[in-house]
Formats: structure tokens, sequence, C-alpha cells
């Protein structure tokens, strides 16, 4: 059903009619969500069968999960490669209890979810038709959420985007290195740092209060970190998600892991997080180039004070 | 103030920290948006002095106009060249009515503004320092709008944007030209005709219910077009704006008017329309593929039933 097209520029676009019909849950009442949530226990059979989940006993798609994958029910890319939109689409639900938000769960928690991650792109990496992997998770409604209970969101394509492929390229030829590097070395860019990783604006931000947490070093992959990278990187999310809360109020946002393609050695992953503000209008659209209020200068200092308190 | 950055693959970002402080009348009622509104008649003292006008008696700012072009009190460009976002950026407050939508304008009003948007193009075209310039029209807060009074904008910039001159050589290599002929052909795609234009949806339509609007055959300037095209443009335009209306019930949404830069002869002006549906969320802002969940076919279905009315 999905369709992948080309625009005059070469630009791909995934048309996928089957989106359309996917429920959405902010016209209702929290009661009413909650009501009828299929990422809430008990209602496993309103998904597709799971591909994983950390259950501590119990048969698949059975209740007394922490954490579940499943098939996205309306995909934006197709599960048989008889057309040119092949892919995978999965949800991560990543926490049973529909109330809470990623900045809310427990570092232990978080650190099942960003295993979780890690798992979706290393079983995308067995299919060798599949090149590229995305984990993205849009928080609320303004974000681009349809449902409220905490999940995030896994595709794989059988192509690495041109905007990937020019990140790539970009480190190949070193820019992409030079430019974390300075934004890390700046006390206008940087924002935190732990033992091995850190937290920096950079200075091609898009979008206002845009943070970046990756290695220190570069490291390719995000699905290759070792327990110990995970679970600081858990410790160092948690924080900054809770220092964005705190600074606009429980935003909607969007959170990307951005990792090596799935045939290139030379990358650096990074977790890019921003919220939802800025109201991307005509101008974008035309040009491709975006309009941002705050200077990155400025939204290390906003993102220091609330890392603060 | 404004400042022009690029990021790791040399997409260019504006860091526009002046726009931050424009009002935003949305979160009031329609009385209190009147009763304060800077673009309503008897308030020109509230924008810069008027650059444009359209007005049958009187002195510059005074009352009585129909139409009025002020440069834009929080502009995403520098006014002065000394920075590296230098450019224009203006409003053309499009009639003095408040309490109205572009498509109830009637179609010789609708052909003043059509008019304006040629001036502002042609008067930009005279500064040697400016390259490109743009109309985009942002309909309703959702679609970026500030301000409820009917009002477009233009920006012209110093340089070509990447997409742009990504278009240019596209019509330069044929593909513009053989992509935009072959929808005009299909019956999938072809919405509407009138004797020297066309409206049609594209394959690659990035947008839902997108609809580009443009001469049945290749030219380059939307400003160079006779009076003769224009007065045809704002007759089909009103016929497409008011199905719009009808077909999504008054949406809010985005019209782009596509020109040949200033120092290219070869291009295919449009003007573009979409609503504001798509939610563009993680995965576009990651990868730069945008998710379309209305085919191009559908849309043209949708677009022609309304048209009957």
């Amino acid at each position: 059903m999905a369709e992948l097209v080309e625009d005059l520029i070469g630009e791909r676009i995934l048309i996928s009619p089957g989106r359309a019909g996917r429920p959405y849950d902010f016209g209702s009442t929290v009661a009413e969500r909650k009501a009828k949530c299929p990422f809430c226990p008990g209602r496993e059979g309103q998904t597709p069968p799971e591909v994983y989940a950390v259950r501590p006993a119990g048969e698949s798609d059975s209740g007394g999960w922490q954490l579940r994958v499943t098939p996205n029910l309306y995909p934006a890319v197709a599960a048989t490669s008889s057309g040119n939109a092949f892919g995978i689409h999965e949800v991560i639900i990543e926490t049973p209890r529909h109330d809470t938000r990623l900045a809310d769960l427990s570092e232990l928690e978080l650190e099942l979810v960003l295993a979780a991650w890690q798992d979706r792109f290393r079983a995308a990496r067995k299919d060798d038709r599949l090149k590229y992997g995305l984990v993205f998770k849009n928080q609320g409604p303004n974000a681009g959420a349809s449902l409220e209970h905490p999940h995030s969101q896994f595709i794989a394509l059988p192509f690495v985007p041109k905007r990937i492929e020019a990140e790539a390229r970009s480190f190949r030829e070193g820019t992409y290195q030079a430019r974390v590097r300075s934004e890390m070395d700046d006390l206008d860019h940087l924002v935190l740092t732990s033992r091995r990783l850190a937290a920096v604006t950079p200075r091609g931000s898009r979008f206002s209060y845009e943070l970046w947490v990756m290695p220190k070093t570069p490291e390719a992959r995000f699905e290759d970190s070792a327990d110990a990278v995970l679970e600081e990187t858990a410790v160092l999310l948690k924080r900054v998600l809770q220092a964005l809360d705190k600074l606009l109020k429980r935003p909607d946002y969007h959170l990307l892991v951005h990792t090596a393609p799935f045939e290139e050695d030379r990358y650096w992953w990074r977790i890019e997080l921003f919220p939802r503000l800025n109201r991307v209008a005509g101008f974008e659209w035309a040009t491709g180039i975006f309009l941002n209020q705050v200077a990155p200068r400025e939204a290390t200092k906003a993102w220091r004070e609330a890392l603060k308190g």
C-alpha cells in the first residue's frame, strides 16, 4: 500500500495511505484515553504480536511486561518487499504506566528503553535488504504523537536517506568531527558532560533548544555501545529530559537516535532532543532553510540553568 | 541581530532572535484580536512606513487603503548588510477587512494581492545584492501565523537556497518540465485548467492535497506575467482556495509563490498550496523524507469533487 516517490529534485517521499486510519486519542479526556489505550497492560491483543519484550516471566503477548515492542499497526512502510516502500516500522511501548513521561522513568527503566532501541537496530541489521534504521520519539500531540501512552518508534529502510548520507559524507570528510569537537570545547555550546558523554547545543541548531547527547569521542553505532555506556547514557538522558520538562514546563518534544547506516562504519552516533516550539512554516517548506529564534549560545545558558536545580 | 549558520551537512539555518518578540494573538478572543490588530485600518502607525500600497487617494500610511505592504517589524533577516543574514522581510496586508480569508476576497481584490506580490519581487530584483525572493502565506495559527488579519509575507535573500538551486538545476536538466508535463497530461493529477493555466497534484507531493497552480507552458517569472495572466491566475486561485475551504472546512494552509532566482532565466513559476494537516514529526526531521498519508491521485479526486459545487 505504501509507495516511495521522488519529487522534482530527487527527494524521496513516502506515500502511506495506511497511516491515515490510525487512532488519534488527544481529542478525548485522560480517563477516556486510558480506558481504550491499546498500549496499556491487558490489551496486548490489540497490537500485533510482540517482537521484543522485557517480561520477568510469562508468555509472549501476556501481561506482566516492563516494556514491549510490536510492529506498528499503521506502518509508514510496507512489511513485504513486493513494492518499493519496503521496511520495518515498530512501536516501543516504553513502560506499562500510561500516565508518565520518559523523564519520570527511573534510570534503570530508561536503560531498558535504550537497550530495546539497541536491540531493534541490531535485529534490523541482520536483514541485508535493510540499509538504515532510525529510532524516534514524538512526545505529545503537537510533536505528532497520536497516542498518549509513552512510546517511541523504530523505522528501518532499504536505502540510506539523502540527509543521512550527507552526514556520513561529512564525517568521512572530517567536517562532522571538527564541528562537534569545537562545540564540545566551547562553553557557549557545552551544556553537560559525564565520564564518556557530552551534551552540546550545536551551532547549526535547526530548532530552539536543540541538544545533542553523544560520546565525547566518535563511536559509529549507538547499538554497539557497551553496557557501561548505555548506563551512563540513561543517567545523562534522564537529567536532560528532566531539565527540559523544567525549562519549558513539560513541553511536547522530539527525540532522535542517529546511528551509522548499516553498511557504514564511519559516523558519530548521537541522541538529538528538541522541544516542539518553532512553527515550521511556509518559508522553511519552500526554501529548506530553518528559522530558529533562540541562538544556541542562549539555549546553552537556559539548559545549564535548568540543570542546576 | 539575525545570523546565518550552517549545519553539519552545509544546510543553512537563520538564527533570528528578533522573531521571538513578535505578538501572537491567537490566545485571545476575536474581539480582543480586532481591538489591537496592528494591521487594521487606523493603526497604520503601528507598522513601519509602508513600501507599497493600493490607495485611491491620500497620504502614505494614512487610512483608505485597499492593500498595504510594510517591512516586517520582527524580521527573520537583517535590513543592513553588516552581518551575514542580510535581506528583506515584508508583510503584505491583503485587505483592510480583519474577518476574512483570501478565498473570500473578490477576484479583483485577489488580483491586487497578486500584483502586490509581483511588485515586491520586482523591487527586490533591483537590489543587486539580492539573489532570490519568496512570497509565502501561512494561513492560521497551525500554519505558523502569529496574527489573524489576512496577510502574506515576502522575503528576499542574498543567496539562492539549496532547495531552490536544485529546482533550477532540475529545470536546466529537463526533469522539472518532463515531470510537470506528464502530470498535466494525466487525469490522476490534473485537477483544473483555464486558458493559460493548470492546477495539478504533483506525484512527489510532500503534503496531503498539495496543489500546484502554474502556466501550462514554462514561464520563468511570476512577476513578469502579463496582466491577462495575472487576471486569469486570480480567477483560478479563487476557485481552488474556495474548493480548499469546502474540502477541509476552512483549514489552516500554506501558499508559496515559487519564481526564478533573480539571476536565473530558466524556471517554471508556480503557486504551491497545501493545507496544514500532516504533523511533520521525528521521522521527517531526522531523514528529510516526508510522509504523506493521501496519495496524490486520491487528492485529485477530492479536489475535483470540491470544485464541482
